[in-house]
């Protein structure tokens, strides 16, 4: 039997995307719009609420293309809490005018293959408690997308030893911590929760730096030969007077 | 000619995953809504008595995210009962507000991998029977997912000898008893029956403890080389008043 | 050039999937329920006619799960006539409240690999057209899924040689002996009529029987390296006051 | 670098195919049933009348199944024109009534894997303008379906020299001959314009030929290593009273 | 680890196909209709200005078969002005009209794998910018499909060495340049963009072009072993009148 991976996990994470039903939603009353864009912008305050409180997050962003009309991805202790805050967005008036698009379940993780030797409970180190439990960023672009490490003949990763997968590890992340300050990444890990084995969301205020980042990566033996990726979404912010605007007919 | 693996088979089980139309839900009035919603209680109750009289079982559970919004999971001694209750479903006022999502048929199963040899007829044997009839428990979580044994190339399970599967399928195990008291699990054959091989359930308090155990058991070389999963379902129990204000708007 | 296989080929078949529109179906009234569902029993007396005159067959089964609600299976003596029943259907009113969930075409079809040498006609021998002109049991189940034979590397049944086909054909066909008197089957071919090479429809009046045989011949080299499967439905008969009672709300 | 295949090309072509919407086309009176029925009519005739000026072709079949409930098939000299005759099918009243179900892209091909060689214009020559520009058989049966050929691992068609792929046509094309007089068939490439590097078209006036002409070909190395098909569609031809009776209600 | 191909990167690119529901823009009014399409000629005029002025580019084509009615190809500076354009494009009459069909995001990109050594700034080279900011010819026929480099087994591009990729592109790129004049073409790259890894979009005068170009590609070995493609969708434009006309009942 081989040496499987641990993990830390931090927050559940649902990234939730919809497109508008932009037909009907025009055929009502511009009263009707407003008032229905209104409830939608006080649940997102009570969102925005638990973000200052520290006890979860979210981010708000218009997709590009078609895939999807906006995502809301949010963070909470518990599955309960994504579970409820669900249920409160189908209760909203501007939900009726949503087409589900996309989903994804997943919870904040941070894997042992980088992990020093230490004897201290890393749940007690802030440095992994701010990776685990982060303070989402208002970046001006998202790029969100779910992928799984390969098992397909002579490339099956979790056929790999434990030290061959942590060297392997260990480059790529060289990789990424030569975009620190340009790109923040949040790995979130999804086995038994969805589709894919693990969800990556990143931010940054130069969309330019996704591509570069995944590309470069995908030279890399990680993902040359172990990536296997889902659907990518990218998106820019709605923030401030855009969250209102955007569905302002 | 392979040596095939021999099975003992329970209860016929049907999971039974509906989004909800929540638009049109939200469109009849509240006494509608609220006796469609008495209507489908009954429903449950109904089925409750079959667990309490433990002529059979069902677990019912919302699902987190877009796949769907609630799976009724259903076990009965025969698969004409499993086609009966979803016949009569269809006919509550309730379902007409429902979109099917997923559903999977299957048969709860034991393989002989880990039996012992005995002269006795297992179908008597209690322990045997407390898993092919099985007691089921009002856990806060569920998993759901379908699953193949891969027959691709050189990783092809059906294609290994008996032993040689014994000996894998008996370090496999191993890993899902060092979860026993955490996780729950209901293995049920599908084969001839729907798209996969086998359904699995998982039950817990603890949700965490679903992605703790599948991604450990990723690494064990029955999951990593002959694994083959489809969607994942998680769901957060419908239990006392949940199972009415989940359709309260 | 490999030696292709030769065939006889006797009725058309048509696999005909629905699922019920039940949210509309109880929109219309009593009445009109009534009148669609009489004018649906006549079209089905009128195919159980052909089985009375042995000019053709018919299986009317629900399916189990959400792929389909019932499946109508109907085998005639040329295409033309599949077309007209299925023309014929369409104009029924009941049609209107159905969606299509899964069609298949083929023709039963026995194979040369098991056949023994003889200068007779085949189509002349009793035993051969009661195979390719089938009289349908009313079994309590019916299982029915599209299939192929692999051609992926290694695993190519079209490669290998007309005798390494016949040996393992040979085998193959031993476990399906070991079933007769507990399940019944029908093999159609589909190559150039849809997009699976071959459907299998199986009938028995003990379900589990279908998983325990499909199953048991999983292990064996035909199917476990060279078989490859589309859906599964499984389905419990229609049959007396049932045809009618399975659309009364 | 490789030597490509060379091609000559001749019409071009659109397989479009629809579903009817049967219940909202019962939904209108017979007489707008019969007026949009008249001017699809009118629709055909001016087909017709390429097909007899040998400025293009057409043809019309009803699909058997759920895949469709028609196919038309045109071919023009430009590919302006095929999209000139979708603009205006999609302004007859009966288009309202029709779902699209599939299409597909592509012209009239011959390769030179089986050209001898020549000094003179192969457009010149009759019995090419014959296959490039060919007259549609008013045959029973249709059949058609997109392929490609496979670029996997081993069995990579286009890493092939060109003598190899030239001998292995040599040998394919031997059994498409000795169907000659059972099964006309157009080739057409689609690279750039479809999914599929091609799709083929079948006439016959014996449906089984299509069964056996293809079964018998995908014993051939071209078919078994290297072919890759998509959906494959069977149709009967509606011709004279058939192309009115088949919408009539 | 590997060496990463580096990139210079253009405009932002977004393919906006859909698809007309033309039984719902039949139902309005001829004014109705005249109206929408007006409102929409006017947003093409409002993108034909950014061409213009050179601050943009944009293409307007009808899509041949059931993949799409039309393709709105627009380039822009950055990301957020094709998600503007999006927005507005939904808030047009016309836009309720449309059935979202396909979509793809991407950015204009030329890889260091042909580039000579330089020590001036590339961004600088007006041959650079020609491309990296492109003016669209307004050819007749448009070929647009996305594409990846594979990984699968022994045929993986990312891990092939730089020097390796660097000859093979070599000559892949010869059979580009022998279409000069007869086939324009822009590469875009959507890593992490979209789901696959370029678009290519390709323009001509002679729609047969594509498929030469493309097949002729096919053979090479760039193609041949790494190659992997999306859907295909050609298209002829839809300029002058006919931007209207093609809306007119």
């Amino acid at each position: 039997m081989n040496e499987a991976a641990i993990t830390l996990d931090g927050w559940y994470v649902l990234h939730d995307l919809r497109s508008m039903d932009w037909a009907s939603w025009k055929l009502i009353s511009k009263e009707e719009r407003q008032a229905a864009t209104d409830e939608f912008l006080v649940y997102l305050e009570k969102l925005q609420k638990a973000d200052d409180d520290k006890t979860g997050g979210h981010a708000f962003y218009t997709i590009i293309g078609q895939k999807a009309d906006f995502m809301l991805m949010t963070l909470r202790p518990t599955m309960d809490e994504l579970q409820e805050l669900e249920a409160e967005f189908n209760k909203l008036a501007i939900a009726d005018f949503t087409v589900p698009a996309y989903s994804y379940v997943s919870v904040v993780e941070l894997s042992n293959y980088l992990a020093g030797e230490s004897t201290e409970d890393p749940y007690q180190n802030p440095h992994v408690r701010a990776r685990l439990y982060p303070e989402l960023q208002r970046s001006q672009y998202i790029c969100f997308y779910p992928m799984d490490k390969k098992r397909d003949g002579d490339d099956n990763w979790y056929m790999l030893d434990m030290d061959k997968r942590k060297a392997l590890m260990r480059d790529h992340s060289m990789i990424g911590r030569s975009y620190a300050g340009k790109v923040k990444q949040i790995i979130s890990g999804s086995v038994g929760f969805d589709d894919y084995e693990w969800a990556v969301t990143l931010f940054s205020d130069d969309v330019l730096q996704f591509k570069k980042l995944i590309y470069e990566m995908r030279f890399d033996e990680v993902s040359a030969r172990y990536g296997e990726f889902g659907s990518f979404f990218v998106g820019t912010i709605l923030d401030g007077d855009k969250k209102a605007s955007f569905f302002n007919m």
